[in-house]
């Protein structure tokens, strides 16, 4: 198995050459770490997006959706905190004019010599080499902002929004009466989310336009420990359930004196993404954010935030317990843990290498491939209907270019489950064969019988 | 049949009191003609983006996905023509200030008149009525900016996309290559778009923050013609398969003298909202951008974008056919036309006045409920254990609040096809009453088949 790094090389290149991920606005020579995803990438990552809204959304009776605005009332962003504390020490090597997080050059320092530099004057710079070069760190603000109506001034001054937990914040009153629920209970939403960055990197690890999924679960104080721990075990089984491998993934703790200002107890599930310089990287976040916000939205607003428990006769501000993934991160974590390299029969009686990504067939972005054993006449509408077919269920995909073991490795590549091959004995008895990407073993199966040997074998959408 | 704008504020009412839609940051005062979708909206809306997707990518041998950046490179948007002519005229009425597009009071005045204005001074304020009080329009660029980078200055400008179709046509070469497709073929992509709308407004008609479902169809230039036609006709399909009523539906050709910029032929696809103003509105847009898109970006990146046929050894640039769908205005859409009003039988021999949303079964946000006959300690278990059964594979609701019939109306009026009781009987037959919401007819059907029952109706999700 090639190491970690030279696995993460392998990821992004096969994300290139087979459509999964492109530089953005790559003919205009891109937008620094800024990805766009092709049409291997947006089916890997609606699955991604769909299987956690099964997992935590549709799948329960105690979580409902949500959709809100990217671009919220100025007064959300205020109230949270973000306008005044969403901010990183931003300092510059006078040397090399590169810009980084003084907090990030730190803990590498720390990371390397087990303790925190005095001084930023110790630390040399990641780029040039250069010490003392670094400028008095200034404070940074991550909010991306814009104006809204004709004219440029603070009146139309508004944010993106650096997460979607605000929108959930705020229509809590609305979702909680109109859905009839009661804490326990929570409210799940996936959505674009945009931070200014100052180092953005390492591929689709960190961008300034990203995804996330979060869920907000409102609980009665006093039962917030225990579905903090509910949540940080149930999202780790998640992770393993859909194939990432448990030595991969970890609990980091934060220490008390490091927690955002929100919270009484962070647990990161932190993967080893082996990066230059960033061994274990954070996967997801799962915070008690207390009833801190709902609290301060509750008073700036002066909307009535808290719940009227009936069989106690008690009022009180749910405390919230969030899990917060990154759509981006998940599907990169997928892939990696995904990639696998072995041998095949060739038709030589020897063996081939070939690439395979073992994905979940819930993750795989194409679930099945029609494959007729040679471009002709007579098997070619026959594929083409078998495939016609099965796309009324799931991303198919037609192949009759090459010869057949070529063919076989291109799906294998990009994780496709199930192959069908239409042969000339199809033209007789209305069958194909299906071989199973992992372990290559081939079933003949009828043709009016594909849609059902494949459901249940897929599984539910 | 209560009248056209009736029905739109029946529906606005149901939206925000069933928890579809909600006035974004409404506990702040809201934010003007934003709108955020509650747990049952954020269903339907993906339930539209999911049959646009499955009708238009995934179904279609010829068509595959892509999900690119919302913040592009500017040269993008320098290159398409945005910065310099996507502006509308704005107009302020001296005498109550509100602010206006003035193309948009000629149009208004035309339609009263039939005949447009010879000058703005002759248009009444349709705020206070006033009469020569317009400011001379001015040019208004629809582009939100925003600054990337730790400086506000030209350097890090940035914009949001306000169409979804630029992030395709500079993909074109890297989804055409890596997907191995030769024109006719297509790219589709679902996502977000901003504009900085001067007169934003009619719920979720016209929002500065909006979602598409675009797709570029790729075609050889010659054909062009016949595939405009095609799209114009698949696309108008789409909507009366889904249900909505081919009376309210209209084709709009746009006049040679007014098509934008890159377009040969535009028809778009209007609906009969009956907003005050506007009796019919657009719904899609269908143009024929030839090959200017490609053209433009290739001149300006220098990249290749043409494409090179080998059976007849010619080289050319595609030519586009665009249709562009709006996600806010297609669920809007679906919902005027799935509202109906009639009665139903009652526990005392009579009828009940009833609402009932006949949604496709496809866009119902709940496909199932699971209603035990009452709040019982034998009943409840079992109805929870079917719908969690239920839940693996669809959005399903559980309910055992209230009368029965209570409950049956609840669900008709978000448009649940299917509602499953669980009775006393239930306890020694094993079976259920299903009840089909628009015929009401009930069925009784085995508990361990109610899923391949409801399959059998609900068809592929």
């Amino acid at each position: 198995m090639a190491s970690a790094s030279d696995r993460m090389d392998t990821i992004v290149s096969l994300c290139k050459r087979r459509g999964l991920v492109f530089p953005s606005s790559e003919i205009y020579g891109g937008l620094r770490a800024s990805w766009d995803y092709g049409p291997l990438g947006v089916e890997l990552k609606n699955n991604v997006k769909r299987a956690w809204w099964k997992a935590m959304v549709q799948g329960r009776e105690d979580v409902v959706g949500l959709d809100s605005c990217v671009i919220l009332a100025r007064e959300v962003w205020e109230t949270s905190g973000h306008v005044q504390v969403f901010v990183d020490p931003l300092t510059e090597c006078l040397s090399c004019h590169k810009r980084f997080r003084a907090d990030h050059l730190e803990e590498a320092f720390e990371a390397r010599r087990g303790r925190p530099p005095t001084a930023l004057t110790e630390v040399a710079c990641p780029n040039c080499g250069s010490r003392g070069t670094f400028t008095e760190p200034r404070m940074f603000n991550g909010l991306l902002k814009t104006y809204l109506g004709p004219v440029e001034d603070a009146s139309g001054l508004a944010y993106l929004r650096p997460e979607t937990a605000q929108g959930i914040f705020i229509n809590y009153a609305n979702v909680q009466a109109t859905a009839r629920r009661k804490p326990p209970f929570g409210i799940g939403q996936i959505g674009k989310s945009f931070r200014n960055e100052i180092t953005p990197g390492n591929f689709i690890f960190r961008t300034r336009e990203f995804e996330q999924m979060e869920m907000e679960f409102f609980v009665p104080p006093g039962e917030d420990e225990t579905w903090h721990q509910y949540w940080i075990d149930e999202r780790t089984k998640w992770y393993h359930d859909l194939g990432v491998r448990p030595e991969n993934l970890r609990h980091f703790e934060h220490p008390k004196e490091k927690l955002s200002h929100y919270s009484k107890r962070t647990v990161d599930i932190e993967y080893r993404f082996d990066f230059v310089g960033l061994e274990w990287g954070e996967l997801e976040g799962i915070a008690n954010r207390t009833d801190y916000d709902l609290s301060v939205h509750a008073k700036a607003s002066g909307a009535d935030l808290t719940y009227f428990e009936q069989a106690t006769g008690t009022r009180y501000t749910p405390y919230v317990i969030e899990p917060a993934a990154g759509v981006d991160r998940a599907t990169l974590v997928f892939l990696l843990d995904a990639y696998a390299e072995d041998t095949a029969p060739n038709t030589k009686g020897g063996v081939d290498r070939r690439v395979v990504l073992r994905l979940d067939r819930r993750l795989a972005p194409v679930k099945a491939a029609v494959l007729p054993l040679s471009r002709n006449a007579d098997l070619s509408p026959v594929a083409r209907d078998l495939a016609a077919a099965l796309r009324r269920h799931w991303n198919v995909d037609f192949d009759d270019a090459g010869a057949i073991g070529r063919r076989y490795r291109r799906q294998d590549e990009i994780g496709t489950p199930f192959c069908l091959t239409v042969d000339f004995d199809s033209l007789q008895d209305q069958a194909v064969t299906i071989r199973e990407r992992d372990t290559m073993a081939q079933e003949r199966v009828a043709m009016d019988q594909a849609v059902s040997y494949l459901n249940a074998k897929l599984g539910p959408c």
